[in-house]
């Protein structure tokens, strides 16, 4: 595992947005009211919109795809164990996954093209708001690719240390010793770059709504860390 | 797994927000501009406060705990396998992940409460935004306590088909041929219901910025949904 830690770091790192939208679209979105909303429990209006573009959804509806496809309904299948031995094996996925670490110091020897995919494939399993599968993974290698990736991420970052997070962000980070500088981009033989998809496209060109997108994202995350620690 | 199922579909729908705060403040708080905004990329803004209190963070911080406590760096380690056995496992655990489905038929057999535990605690080892590690896991085994979750659960997803999702939604769902009913619910033997900690409380009392907190409780979901499927 000691050669997949740049994997594993860099998919902690590396979570960027999937801009299908241009900026000036989404600010005038902003100023807008949501057109429907429930009076009942502001907290759960906001938990269950995510991202979701939903306003823009009702907006425009030819622009939108029409769901009419059937869905195939998989059965699902499970060995079952005896309970002595799922306690077992509870406890020893519990045990190798918390030996996993948020380092940021790795290895750069290469690792089989196989194992990444079967691990992106992993974190494709994972459920996503009306099956949308609102995710993109993108394996860099380039390292002229890698390095332009770092710029960016490190510029951004700065940012965030010197005004956009806040004093008190860099105060509570200070005691973890991160910094803004992420050498391992350059170091990694591979980058996982983990794109949310605010909103999709289908067949026929037509948009298409990703609900909960960032929760949906962000639980594959989950699975592909569970993944890699596994191998 | 079969008895299992149960948990994994209660975690799939029972993700309810920890309200820390009172509603009438966070209206007032959506009015005002960001204080700190770097002026780069507006999504990257976005991205990274999450539901972020960043802003209340700045206003009152005679009420913000200081993070001086020092932190302690465990050392990684990690068994490394040959090539082909990395290959291997990784093929192994996709096609076991690979299985699990979004059941809404559930069987009321028990499972060891040491399973749950351990399940619970292995979400627990998830990465988060400054180590706030901002989740609450809550195990409701109690049959009333369950009915009343249901009533509240079905009380708002009626709401999300009726109208707070809009048309698009209920459209997108039919093919999944799924509804705001919640029978499993009732049925399945344990929930674990799963809160998001918009901050949190040091030792003295005093508030914690919990950053990241929406994307890095969902992160500890998909490692969640993997120790489910494991066992």
């Amino acid at each position: 595992m000691l050669f997949l830690t740049p994997v594993l770091v860099a998919v902690l790192c590396v979570v960027i947005v999937w801009i299908f939208k241009n900026a000036d679209r989404s600010t005038e979105r902003k100023k807008e009211e949501p057109r429907v909303r429930a009076e009942v429990h502001p907290w759960v209006d906001e938990d269950l919109k995510d991202s979701t573009d939903l306003h823009q959804a009702e907006e425009d509806t030819d622009k939108w795809q029409e769901s009419e496809e059937e869905v195939e309904h998989i059965s699902f299948s499970h060995t079952r164990y005896p309970e002595k031995e799922m306690v077992t094996r509870s406890q020893e996925f519990y045990e190798l996954l918390n030996k996993r670490r948020s380092v940021r110091f790795i290895s750069n020897e290469q690792i089989p093209m196989e194992v990444i995919d079967n691990v992106i494939k992993t974190a494709g399993t994972a459920p996503s708001g009306a099956h949308t599968e609102p995710w993109t993974f993108v394996v860099v290698k380039d390292p002229d690719v890698k390095h332009k990736i770092r710029e960016i991420i490190e510029e951004e970052e700065e940012i965030n240390y010197m005004k956009r997070m806040g004093q008190r962000w860099v105060m509570d980070l200070k005691k973890l010793r991160t910094n803004w500088i992420k050498e391992y981009l350059d170091t990694a033989p591979v980058l996982i770059l983990i794109f949310k998809q605010v909103h999709g496209f289908s067949a026929t060109g037509k948009k298409k709504v990703h609900y909960y997108n960032e929760i949906s994202v962000s639980i594959a995350c989950g699975i592909l860390l569970a993944a890699l620690q596994i191998i």
